[in-house]
């Protein structure tokens, strides 16, 4: 039995509770110097270094696993089960509890094995997409489906296994509810994408063509950050071939890419990535490395990404404001009206087949195809070979396009060469759970969209620090939008928002 | 007893020598990924990250200690010692054990009183040395002389605690033989440097006067790399408060720093870690992390980079090379001959109290100062509060200049205040061993000079590496510099040389 102690917020907490935390405390430091060689390897590190890099990520890999399925992590865990524990202590033990559960659940044989086919699906996938020859990549993707499902089968043999790899994305968000979420959307956007389509209205873009040099858009991209109230004492912009952003609340960088023909692109990338920084400088200092101090999962991070860079950056509030910025960086955009640039952030590209090129509609008809792709093939419904023409048909159906060659179809995400099953998901529910925070900020502070236009981001900067960043993952996702919003996790909002949006915008 | 199995040489090998080096492997894949998160906090990091940098490095070190020390490796060690090891092998295993012992000697606790006492005496350092106020420093000298002491004794109660010390930075080269170099040095500079006071001579330094644009001279610190064939596919360059070295043969990455009067200050600097940079570039690959691709001790490595800032960087030969590029960046320095910049770049500052802007031969007299004052505290000769006095006495006594406050005498530099008893003579110890290799690769290679003239660096970066980088640690120090040159490690070489050069220059 564990004795008792009082803790620093003067209650009696178990000693073992205090052991749990300086455990979790070290593998999550070790946890994020990993993520600190990570962010290095893609921004700073010379092209020799991938072996020694290569070397220390495995390594530290093996040690935080180590670390975190510890017979004394399991024994702690045991032990403080069975004690009375308050609300937030008895979060951080579930929240524990459930990664210890999932990390010895699974041999590190296999975690190897998996970590193995990457490396080679990885070259694979690459050579597979330059050449489209799906059939190069096939059996890579095939031994992945397998990998998976044995990994989802030591988890629990019992359930479904595409909802078991979900987990690993979002271990506390029902696969029903994202399922639901996910019909919705596609019996929504499949009409109305269609019905723009069919519209007469063009939207002005002419303004915002041409080229527009690299430097100017860096620039242009820090008095973005500046403006939206990025703390540079905490983080750094710089530029990689994806972007991304890494870090904690005492220092979390964000990167950016730069296409001189596409300037709108890398602000509203930037303001993508601000957005997850956000979050992470958010969270509470005092809690770092327990769950008391790390964000929620992928679709809640995702939903303050999106939130800055759909419902801030591409609204007229936004671009009243940064405009003349705009303009003062490339004074050949000096005639344009905030109505244009408006419409040129918001225009749907209707034969678009690329993901990460799709406007904030399309979007969720390609993370559809997907989700229902990788569901149907680990639950054993759908063959590897039968993937490329599967999945032109439901772009077809979807979209209302057809690929043409696998390279510009099934062969453009890097995600199953990862044998990353479950992920894609999290992108479209982070947009429609980004509409339900925006909705319910609108609702609570005095004209959000005024303090916009104003320059003042601190009240939507606060409303978020104070619904989201500051519980870390003390709530599930359920009850920490319902908590923020005061409705259960739905699709509601993002839809009334599109239909408005675009309604307007299209005259539907 | 250790089985026997095949190794991929041929040989047999006890199945315990490939079980020391895969823990030697991992342990030091931590430590070079903490080099990694060194580099970042010096060079990349936001001033917000220290605390949660500070916990990882911890947790890294750590980490490291408890893998090095585990019970395994010493069994390992045990049985291996037994064991009929090839050379090469026993090399591997007597590195390993050195270390092991080491650490394994000092108690966890008193690592980490050292550590913080070094946290609180490099505030107290900063602010003594602000305030011109060395009573405030003394306590937390005190403190570290005690500690030290103490740690010494934990390591071997029965040697001088400063030779136990020493060999925290060269754990292979005898204390006798670096004290009998540098009693050498002070007796041959001493008057030389005399002498050079009274000559009548005056070198040229006018034309490298001016202001010289910080971008200007980070473009001619590439110039200079790309010279003498740093490979930036394997490293980078960037700019840091102090210049340094950090990373391995795969990723090797030098920083330097720009002073807009001194460029030739920058260019030395820059080869300087140059010379670091291409010691670790040359250790085997096959052997990373394991004591065969690690780079022999601090005097070694210091050798590697004074060979290339002072023989190759400050020779006539460079500046015949290299003076073109310098003025085609600076054009205001288009009258000067190569002659003007041998002299400005050997010029001795006789006057100058600054360890780190002292020139190539002034420069050891500021470390026998700090070598013989070290050496007493820790053998408790010497009292702290009298290191003052002593500090400006031995000044006077060794360069004849009397500093007027501690900031510029016994306050200037960092190392005590983190404990570093035993390093300063490396540095004089590394220029020694410089003029040394220097001279034998003279003696080897046909018309170095000339190469050098010619742009031409091959011959002597092959030399380098065949003679020193390759064998990482498997020469202990004497011996590595032995085989290189058909010599002990002596003095004899960097005397001869600075007698001739300077001899020259100042007519003596």
């Amino acid at each position: 039995m564990a004795t008792e102690a009082a803790s620093d917020d003067g209650s009696d907490a178990p000693d073992a509770y205090d052991a749990l935390l300086e455990r979790a405390k070290r593998w999550n430091a070790v946890g994020s110097a990993a993520g600190v060689l990570g962010w290095d390897q893609q921004v700073m590190m010379p092209e020799g270094g991938t072996p020694a890099r290569s070397k220390q990520l495995s390594t530290l890999s093996s040690v935080r696993h180590d670390m975190l399925t510890d017979d004394e992590t399991g024994e702690l865990l045991d032990e403080l089960e069975g004690a009375g524990l308050t609300d937030e202590r008895a979060a951080v033990v579930r929240e524990i509890r459930r990664e210890y559960d999932r990390a010895d659940a699974v041999p590190v044989e296999l975690v190897e094995e998996i970590s193995e086919t990457s490396s080679e699906a990885l070259a694979a996938w690459e050579e597979a997409r330059a050449e489209d020859d799906f059939e190069a990549f096939a059996p890579h993707l095939e031994k992945h489906v397998e990998l998976k499902r044995e990994y989802a089968e030591h988890i629990d043999p019992d359930r479904d296994p595409y909802a078991v790899l979900f987990e690993d994305y979002e271990p506390c968000l029902s696969i029903e509810r994202a399922e639901a979420i996910l019909e919705e959307l596609r019996e929504t956007l499949v009409p109305m994408i269609d019905e723009i389509r069919e519209s007469d209205r063009d939207l002005a873009v002419d303004t915002f063509e041409g080229t527009f040099p690299e430097e100017d858009q860096e620039a242009l991209a820090r008095d973005a950050l500046e403006l939206v109230g990025y703390d540079f004492d905490r983080g750094r912009l710089d530029v990689s071939s994806h972007p991304f952003t890494s870090g904690n609340q005492f220092d979390c960088r964000v990167t950016t890419r730069f296409d001189e023909s596409d300037p709108l692109g890398a602000i509203g990338s930037t303001i993508h990535e601000f957005g997850h920084a956000q979050y992470n400088l958010g969270l509470p200092r005092e809690h770092w490395g327990t769950p008391l101090g790390e964000s929620r999962d992928l679709s809640v991070h995702e939903s303050q990404s999106r939130l800055w860079e759909n419902h801030v950056g591409r609204s007229r509030a936004f671009w009243k404001l940064f405009l003349p910025t705009f303009q003062e960086r490339f004074p050949g955009t000096a005639d344009a009206a905030v109505e244009d640039a408006y419409e040129a952030a918001n225009q749907v590209y209707e034969d678009n087949f690329i993901r990460v090129e799709a406007d904030e509609l399309t979007y969720h008809l390609h993370i559809v195809v997907r989700f229902e792709i990788e569901r149907d093939l680990i639950r054993g419904d759908l063959a590897v070979e039968d993937v490329p023409e599967v999945w032109n048909d439901k772009y077809e159906e979807y979209l209302g396009i057809r690929p043409e060659t696998d390279a510009e179809g099934c062969l453009q995400d890097i995600h199953w060469s990862h044998g990353n099953f479950g992920y894609f998901p999290t992108y479209s529910l982070g947009s429609v759970m980004a509409a339900q925070l925006y909705a319910a900020a609108e609702d609570d502070l005095d004209d959000l969209e005024g303090s916009i236009a104003d320059g003042d981001f601190d009240p939507l900067r606060e409303w978020l620090g104070e619904n989201v960043h500051r519980h870390g993952s003390r709530y599930e996702t359920n009850e920490l939008v319902k908590r923020a919003t005061g409705e259960d996790f739905s699709a509601d909002a993002f839809l009334a928002y599109v239909e408005g949006k675009y309604g307007e915008l299209y005259d539907l």
